[in-house]
C-alpha cells in the first residue's frame, strides 16, 4: 500500500451507547441490584439506627426535590457539615443528583479557616448537623449560605435559629414523585473538597463525576478493595475527608452493607459495632488502627473480627500494627493517597487502575530499582488537574499533564511504590538523602516510645541532619543514647539522628497527620547554637 | 431562595485530567507494572512457547510500526484469520494501538460468509495463521485484501504466496523506536467483530476503546471474574469470538499470565496445561468444560484442579456439570453475555456494573418476580449502538435507547437474571411460555442422554406444544416415555414434550450453539402430520 497512496480515513467512531459515567448510574444500580442491603448508623446515645439502600436513596430523592424547591440549580455548590452516618450518605447522592455540587466542611478545622472556604466556594446551602451547630455559630456570620438545614433526628427543634430549616421536615414535605433526575454531563463537578496542606491557603479540588465513577469501579476490582454485595464496611474516614475515600459509591456500588459509626467513634465503639455487625472491611489512618488493635488486646477472646480485612492508609503504617492486627486473624494492606488522586493512589504498593506513576528528580525521570529516590509524580483519570479557583500551587501541575505529589518516593522494578518521605520533610545530609518516615517507623518500634518524628535541621557541617522528636510513653524510661543504639543494626550510620529531644506532643495537623513544620520552627537552631555540655 | 430568584449557574466542569479510556492505557499500565509476567502458547507440535508482556507489548510495537509503513491509518480496518496464542494478542495490541480498526475474522465460518464479512468490513489489510491459508484461499478471490501477512513461526517460508508477507520477516525490519503512538479518541472505533445469528446476514459490533477499558474494569471486580495478578488465565475462547470474552485486555490490565492453548485444542491437553501450568482462571461454553470434567473423571487423582475457578457461559450450565466440576474441586460461576455486551452481560445472574436490565412483553415493563417472563432488553456503557453498516434488525435497538437481546428472561427481586429461552425458541402454548432451556437441562441429566434440544412445534390445537429432540450416548438405550417419565416431578404436566425424536445429532452453529432452525426445518410439521400409531 506504500505505492497505493490513499486518502486518510476519517477516525471512525465505536458503535457503542451513550452511558454517562455519573454517580446516577451507581444510584440506579443500588436501588435495582441492592435495595436490600443494610446502611447502619450509630446514634449519638449508642443505639443504632437502620435503614437500607432502598430507603436510603428514596429520602436522598426526596431531599433532590426540596433543594430544587430551594431553588439550587445545577452547578451550585450545597455544603455538608456533618459526622458520618445514614443522613449525610443521603446528602451524597441527593446533591450530585440534581447536578449540584456536594461540598464537604471539614469539622476539625479552624472556624477561621472554615468560613475563608465557603466563602471561597460560594456555597449557597448548608447542611449541618445538630451538635456542630456552635461551631456553625463561630463562622457563620463570616459565610454566605443563603439556607441553613439543621440534620437531626427530628423530635428535637431546640437550637435551630430562625429562617433554618429542619432537614426532617423538609423530607417530609417533599414528594419523591416530583423527582426529575438531571443527567449531568460526566465531566460535570460532582463533589468540592479542600486539602489544607502545613502552608498556604486551603486548596479545593473539584471531582467530576467520571472521576468518581472511575475511582469506585478502580477500587472495586479484585487487586484492590475488591468490595463484592457480601462484604460490610465500617465507614471510619470522615466524610468530609476526601469523599470517605470514595467507600459510599464504592460500597453502594456493588452492593456492600454500609455502617457508620456516628460522631466521636472511640476504639471500643469500633471494635463493638465490627464484631456485632459482621463487619468484613474498612479504611482508615493508623491511629484508627492502633487504637483498635488496643482494645482487642485488651479483652482477648472477646471479640471476633477474623472476617474483617483492613486497607490502612493516610500515613505509613507501622510494622507492629500489621503484626498485631495478624495476631487478631485481620488482614490488612497498606495504601497511599491524596486528596486529589480522589483520593486512592495505591494499595500493596501498586497504583489502581487507570493511574499511571513517575519519579523525577532535577536531573529527569528516575530509574524504577527500589533504590533511587525522586519526586513522585502521578497522573491518570481521577488526577486533580487544576485546584479551584487558585492561583496557589498550580506549579505543582506539570506541562506535559502530571501532578506533582511532593512525595519522595522509590519504586522498585515490579512497580511497587514507597513512600520515602514527604519532599519537605526529607532530609538532605552532605548531599545524601535520609528518609525521615524510615526512622519514625523504627523509633516508634522501640517499646519506650509512643510517638517519634524525625526532622531536618540545619548543620553547619552537613547543611542538614537528622533530628528525633519523641514522646515516651506513659511511665515508660529511656535515655536518647538507648533509643538510637536500637537503630544502630537497622540503617546506614550516617541515618542516625545526632540527637533524641523529649517533647509532650507531636503537634498534628487537622487530619491527625504529625505538623512537622511546628517542630522545625521549635527545633530549627538545635544543631547551629551553643548548648551546655 | 425561591425569594430570591438567581440566573442559573452555568454548568460546573470538574477540575480532573483528561485521562482518555483507550487500550493504550492498558499497554502501559501492562508494561509498567506487570512485563515479567507470563504469555505462555502452545504450539502445533504440543510444545509450549513462553513469553512475557514486555516481550510481546514490543514485539506489538513493532508490527505496529511496520503496519504504519504499509500505509495502515486510523480507522483502517486490519483483519486476522487466526487461532489463540501469543501473536494474535500482539495483534490486539498493535492494531489498535495505531488507531486502526482490528476485524476478528471467524474462522469456523463458510468461506462465503467470510468473503461477505472481509468486503463488508472493507478489510485492507489480513494476518492469518500459516495453517489456515487453505481456508483462506476458499474465499481470498472474492476480499479485498491489499496485504496479506502470514503469522507462522518464521522457519518456513512454504506456503507464502508470492507478494504476501511473513509475519516474523515483518517484525524483524520494524524498528520499535519509530513507534509513534495515536492516541486516538475513547469513543473511537478499536476492534469490529461480526456476529452470525442464525437467521439474516452476519452483522457487525464495533467496539469503541472506551467500551473494551469499561468492560475490562467491570470484569476485574470482585463479583465478577475477580482476577488478579497472581491469576493464571487459561484463553479457551476462541480471540475470534467476542474479543475472547474480553479476556486478553483484563488479564493485561491486572497482570495476570495468559495461557493459549493454540490450534483445536482438546479435553486432554486443556488438563494437561492447567495441571502444568497452575491456571487459576478460566471461562469458556459448557461444552469445553463437559469435556474437561470427562477428562479428570477418567484420570482419578491424576491432576490437581482444586485452584482453578470457571466462568461458564454462552449456553446455560447443566446442573450436572457445576456438580462434577464441583467434585474436582474446581469453582464455577455462570455468565451470560452477548456479542453486542463487549460481551459480558451477567456474573451469577447479576449484570456486571455499568450494566441496567429490563424485562418488557406486549403490554410494558415486566415486574421482577422471578415468575414473570419477558423479552430481555439491556442498556450500558459497553452495549452496542447500532449494527455497523447495516440497515437490518436496527430495530432492536429501540427508540429509548434500550438494546433487545431476543432473550426471554424472567428477574428476581434482588435482580438476579435467569435466561428462560431465546424469544424465537420459546414455546407459546396455549397463551402461555414454556422454556425449553429449562426442559433440556433436565433432558440432559437423564444418564442415557448425550444431547437434548426442545422446539417449539405448530400444534393443531395448542397452537404450538415442544418436542424433544433427542441424542442417545453411545451403548445406552432409552425410550422417549422413560426419558418424558424422568421429567414428571420436575414442572407442570403441560410444559412436557409430547413426543421425543430420536436424532443422530443437534445441528449447530459455527459457534457451537444447537441451530434449533435446522431442528424446526425438519420437524416442523410433526404435530399437525398424520403417523404411523
Amino acid at each position: 500500500m506504500t505505492d497505493d497512496p490513499h486518502p486518510p480515513s476519517p477516525p471512525l467512531p465505536g458503535l457503542i451507547m451513550d452511558y454517562g459515567l455519573t454517580l446516577s448510574a451507581i444510584t440506579r444500580r443500588a436501588e435495582a441490584l441492592f435495595g436490600h442491603r443494610p446502611v447502619v448508623s450509630r446514634r449519638p446515645d449508642g443505639t443504632l439506627h437502620r435503614t437500607t439502600y432502598r430507603e436510603c436513596l428514596a429520602r436522598a430523592r426526596r431531599l433532590s426535590v426540596a433543594l430544587q424547591r430551594l431553588g439550587v440549580k445545577p452547578g451550585d455548590r450545597v455544603a455538608t457539615l456533618c459526622w458520618n452516618h445514614h443522613r449525610h450518605l443521603e446528602a451524597y447522592f441527593a446533591i450530585p443528583g440534581i447536578g449540584a455540587v456536594l461540598h464537604t466542611l471539614n469539622l476539625r478545622l479552624h472556624p477561621d479557616e472554615l468560613a475563608y472556604i465557603a466563602t471561597h466556594a460560594e456555597d449557597r446551602v448548608l447542611l449541618v448537623d445538630a451538635s456542630l451547630v456552635p461551631l456553625l455559630e463561630r463562622f457563620r456570620s463570616r459565610a454566605r449560605f443563603q439556607r441553613v438545614i439543621v440534620v437531626a433526628d427530628g423530635q428535637d427543634g431546640a437550637g435551630i435559629a430562625s429562617g433554618w430549616l429542619d432537614y426532617e421536615a423538609l423530607l417530609g414535605e417533599a414528594d419523591e414523585r416530583a423527582f426529575r433526575p438531571q443527567e449531568p454531563d460526566e465531566r460535570d463537578a460532582a463533589i468540592l473538597c479542600y486539602t489544607s496542606g502545613t502552608t498556604g491557603r486551603p486548596k479545593g479540588v473539584l471531582y467530576s463525576h467520571r472521576a468518581l465513577v472511575l475511582h469506585s469501579m478502580a477500587t472495586a476490582m479484585a487487586e484492590s478493595f475488591a468490595l463484592r454485595e457480601d462484604d460490610v464496611a465500617l465507614g471510619v474516614i470522615p466524610m468530609f475527608h476526601a469523599n470517605a475515600w470514595g467507600l459510599p459509591f464504592t460500597a453502594a456500588f456493588v452492593g456492600a452493607g454500609l455502617v457508620f459509626p456516628g460522631e466521636h467513634p472511640d476504639a471500643q465503639t469500633l471494635v463493638q459495632l465490627c464484631d456485632a455487625e459482621r463487619v468484613t472491611f474498612s479504611a482508615g489512618v493508623p491511629t484508627v488502627w492502633l487504637g483498635l488493635l488496643e482494645a482487642l488486646d485488651s479483652a482477648p477472646g472477646k471479640y471476633d473480627l477474623s472476617r474483617l480485612r483492613l486497607v490502612i492508609g493516610g500515613a505509613a503504617a507501622p510494622e507492629s500494627l500489621l503484626q498485631g492486627l495478624e495476631r487478631h486473624g485481620v488482614t490488612a494492606e497498606t495504601s497511599w493517597g491524596m486528596t486529589e488522586l480522589t483520593p486512592v493512589g495505591t494499595i500493596g504498593g501498586l497504583p489502581d487502575a487507570l493511574l499511571e506513576l513517575r519519579l523525577r528528580n532535577e536531573k529527569g525521570l528516575v530509574p524504577w530499582d527500589g533504590r533511587s529516590m525522586g519526586e513522585l509524580e502521578i497522573r491518570g483519570a481521577y488526577v486533580a488537574s487544576a485546584y479551584y479557583r487558585s492561583d496557589e500551587e498550580q506549579d505543582r501541575f506539570t506541562e506535559d499533564g502530571w501532578f506533582k505529589t511532593g512525595d519522595i518516593a522509590s519504586i522498585d522494578a515490579s512497580g511497587h511504590l514507597e513512600i520515602r518521605d514527604r519532599s519537605k520533610d526529607l532530609i538532605k545530609s552532605g548531599g545524601e538523602w535520609i528518609s525521615s518516615v524510615a526512622l519514625e517507623g523504627a523509633l516508634m518500634g522501640h517499646p519506650a516510645v509512643a510517638e517519634a518524628a524525625v526532622i531536618a535541621v540545619p548543620h553547619p557541617k552537613w547543611l542538614e541532619r537528622p533530628l528525633a522528636a519523641v514522646v515516651l510513653r506513659p511511665g515508660m524510661h529511656a535515655t536518647g543514647q538507648e533509643i538510637l543504639a536500637s537503630l544502630k543494626d537497622r540503617f546506614p550510620s550516617w541515618w542516625l539522628p545526632d540527637e533524641v529531644v523529649f517533647v509532650e506532643a507531636i503537634p498534628r495537623t487537622s487530619t491527625g497527620k504529625f505538623l512537622k513544620s511546628g517542630l522545625r520552627q521549635r527545633f530549627g537552631d538545635y544543631y547551629v547554637l551553643p548548648r551546655a555540655p
